[in-house]
């Protein structure tokens, strides 16, 4: 009914690369869907060699039943076998070893179980037989359902299923046709077989590695962190501040010009995937690159979260890139390079790690590290001696106020102050003339936006702040506006900050994985 | 094997409330698990109630094979009762309807094809025919696993499955026992059966609506956002600033002491559930408060997605609270009283809303929200009037420079001033004296932590930043842990400004449904 919203569900789970559109086929149809399927199996090939996959390993168990031999050793329960594969073939080799496993043991345990009762049934007469099997079927129904909902149980909620079918099954028909043991046998053996078949086909041609795909999700994300924090800060510098106007509209808004970003919150949500993958991967034997046993594959899943921590404070910076309240572009260019050097600094830091783990190499990061903090460090040096910027900008500064603090300017620092020195003017400038986009008129169309929430009378609240005349209200936001230049850029270094808890997780996975 | 990584992902999915330490019984065991499956089940009753709904569904399938007259005339394919019975019945009436469908569907379009195929098959003799059949089940296998992976379609997963192995069954039937039409149709009666008696009793026993899961879902989701909020300004003003040693430790830790902080967390995960109790109230029947058709569901996954925008604000603000920067506490209590007023007229807002929500109701929240917009005009105004203590702290200020801004404190403001004068007291007074936990003693130690990153080697990185001495440096890190509070102060008020559109949204949603 409402086909968007279940498309960014999709989004978020499904797939990284979502085909555009997918769903609306108009005008020139065929050709366009066809190439949007070229362009999903170009997108990743291994979506085609799974399909081949799964026709092969059914063709293999249907020509079991269509040579005459197998069938007339097992009987209809055959069937079973291709079931087995239509349910257990899964896109990587761990997933389908898990969901084998879950299969496996359910039927095995219900087998038992089933074989078990029947036969204790059977003694009862024919009167209590079916009462008991009646009994037990429910009370196996009842069980299976309360422990499949047990936190800890539900990744195995597919075998609590399997043993509630397979146990009614078996009893059912050891009830009806009279040889449970004979049907629980060969239905094993049909899952047996169709297992076997999955397992085969699945690892023996262009095998899907659930390891392989975390490793290369997990390096996706340092490099989506890395360009989303580049891009955020790339545009907060460059941003006019005209923009903001455009806010309500895009609040919720896919924010169609910020690609990095819309992927950083794909990375945001993707905490079930990888600890899916890691699950996953645990099932699957040494292979490719990851050749010894008990990889640690969960260190992934502990980077991954270190990395969303990290990526937490790129959404802050990003919620304050289309923030209501804007520091005045004039003097975010003032702090121009700083802030553009501490960004591309930590960005270069978070690709290096990300490359680290792609060529399982250890590289030494601290000299990366080194830099990061020492622009950030500048950064904050910068803030802090033009910090009467960021505040009370009505009171006119006297530039013989700051004697002691001019001689320590570096030589870097010295172009700053000229930089600084051309927003003093330019400001006062504007607040002299009245430019078209004069500094005050946008913070009087700011203060507008701030108090007009359509439903809301202004009226009230104006009067409560008697006693305050509007020129201080609108010198209190201006000062807010500047202060949210202060905002942007600790909420960078706090970025840097955790960066270092990134740098010592990739670390400990470099150690456990034993990376070169 | 990491046992500890698989219950996170649990948490997050499949549960709100975990068991405390599931799956480590120990010394007292059994009567500590009863305990728990006690607590488990007191938790949501609906837990229990689903399992004895499954287990009589089972049962009642199960007596129809009992009884001899239903298999005499189905035959061996009423199995497929069970199966199917054990396979649609979920938790919610709507997911339920959803899996019927897609079984139904699916049955019934692969036993089409497989019929037609097969007739088709038969004219073409004998050695023809195995060839066909096998070549069209590595089609279907191949097509339909392809197709599952579209991301529109991936919602309908199972649908494929269903057809994959309908198709083969009775296609293979049909050849190995030559009546394909009779096959498919008992197939589809058995199915029908078990479809029947599990929506049956999925509906008329203590049915569970995922719509009503839903709107509690979100109603809590408000009151954790409103919870976590004032639990993270409260902790804000109450922390004395020394806790911050401890930060590396808990950078990933679940955080023990903040309970709301948590379940906020579980909140910003919780899309995939809001996504997919949409999708499946989206089937279900008008009941219960939800009287009318098409009722908007998918308005309830927009405000979800507003809030979780808020309570992204509200991770910034925890990430400042656990910042490796922190403003000292002397300067947080002389604007304790401002900010804990925005913060509680932010909670009390949302809180509210919630309530709306929960009874269905519309208030008028326009007087809470102007309420909120005062108060945060109050906090803009007395950061803005102080900000000289934000910014450099080494200038030793002159009362008399602000004459101006003096005189125009409210009442409530020279309350402020009083408490400002205070902090700027103690300040001066552990500058001179040098008390044990010194103002400049906390800085040093704040920027060893910076500095100390244990693989980063310090020496070279003191060079570079030669020219600059060490005090300079200390008071460009005091002045940012001044601005930190300036950060927290922002991010607050962009949280309110946030709440424009969660009332919009809200306002929204009970346009659409009707909300009296």
């Amino acid at each position: 009914m409402n086909g968007k919203k279940g498309r960014i569900e999709i989004d978020v789970f499904a797939a990284n690369i979502r085909p555009p559109e997918c769903g609306k086929s108009s005008g020139s149809g065929g050709r366009n869907l066809a190439k949007r399927v070229w362009e999903f199996c170009k997108d990743d090939p291994g979506r085609v060699t799974f399909s081949f996959k799964v026709g092969l390993a059914v063709l293999l168990v249907s020509l079991l039943i269509l040579f005459r031999a197998s069938y007339e050793v097992f009987g209809t329960n055959i069937v079973w076998a291709i079931l087995t594969v239509a349910i257990m073939f899964e896109y990587t080799v761990g997933a389908t070893f898990n969901r084998g496993f879950n299969r496996a043991l359910g039927s095995l345990l219900a087998g038992i179980l089933a074989i078990a009762v029947g036969q204790v049934a059977i003694r009862t007469g024919h009167i209590a037989e079916p009462v008991i099997i009646g009994f037990t079927i429910f009370i196996i129904g009842a069980l299976t359902s309360f422990i499949k909902q047990w936190p800890s149980l539900t990744p195995y909620e597919h075998g609590f299923r399997v043993i509630l079918f397979t146990y009614c099954l078996i009893i059912i028909s050891g009830y009806r046709m009279g040889h449970p043991i004979g049907t629980a046998l060969n239905r094993l053996y049909a899952i047996a077989i169709g297992g076997a078949v999955t397992l085969v086909v699945n690892v023996s041609i262009f095998p899907i590695w659930a390891g392989e795909q975390l490793h290369k999700e997990l390096v996706k994300s340092f490099e989506t962190v890395a360009d989303s924090l580049q891009e955020c800060v790339g545009r907060y510098l460059d941003e006019d501040g005209q923009e903001n106007s455009e806010f309500s509209k895009k609040v919720m808004d896919e924010f169609p010009d910020e690609p990095a970003f819309k992927r950083c919150r794909l990375t945001l949500n993707s905490s079930a995937k990888l600890d899916s993958l890691a699950n996953s991967a645990k099932w699957e034997p040494p292979h490719g690159n990851f050749r010894h046993f008990f990889y640690p594959w969960s260190e992934y899943v502990k980077v991954g979260a270190v990395l969303r921590h990290c990526a937490y404070e790129v959404m802050a910076l990003h919620g304050c890139l289309h923030s209501e309240i804007q520091a005045p572009h004039n003097l975010r260019s003032a702090f121009e390079p700083e802030i553009r050097e501490a960004g591309n600094d930590a960005a270069e830091l978070v690709r290096s790690l990300g490359k680290d783990i792609s060529n399982m190499t250890r590289s030494q990061p601290a000299s990366l590290l080194k830099k990061v903090h020492n622009s950030t460090e500048r950064l904050q040096r910068s803030i802090y001696m033009h910090s009467y910027l960021l505040t009370s900008p009505s009171e006119p500064l006297n530039a013989d106020t700051k004697p002691s603090l001019k001689p320590q300017l570096s030589s870097s620092n010295s172009d700053l102050s000229k930089r600084l020195a051309e927003y003093e003017g330019m400001k006062k400038f504007s607040e002299s003339e009245g430019t078209t986009e004069s500094y005050h008129e946008t913070m009087k169309k700011q203060q507008r936006r701030l108090h007009s929430w359509p439903s809301c009378d202004i009226g009230g609240f104006e009067e409560e702040a008697v006693g305050v005349d509007l020129p201080t209200k609108l010198t209190a936001l201006e000062s807010t506006t500047a202060l949210s230049l202060a905002t942007f850029a600790s909420l960078l270094i706090e970025f840097v900050a955790r960066l270092d808890h990134l740098v010592e997780a990739v670390d400990e996975l470099a150690n456990l994985a034993r990376f070169a």
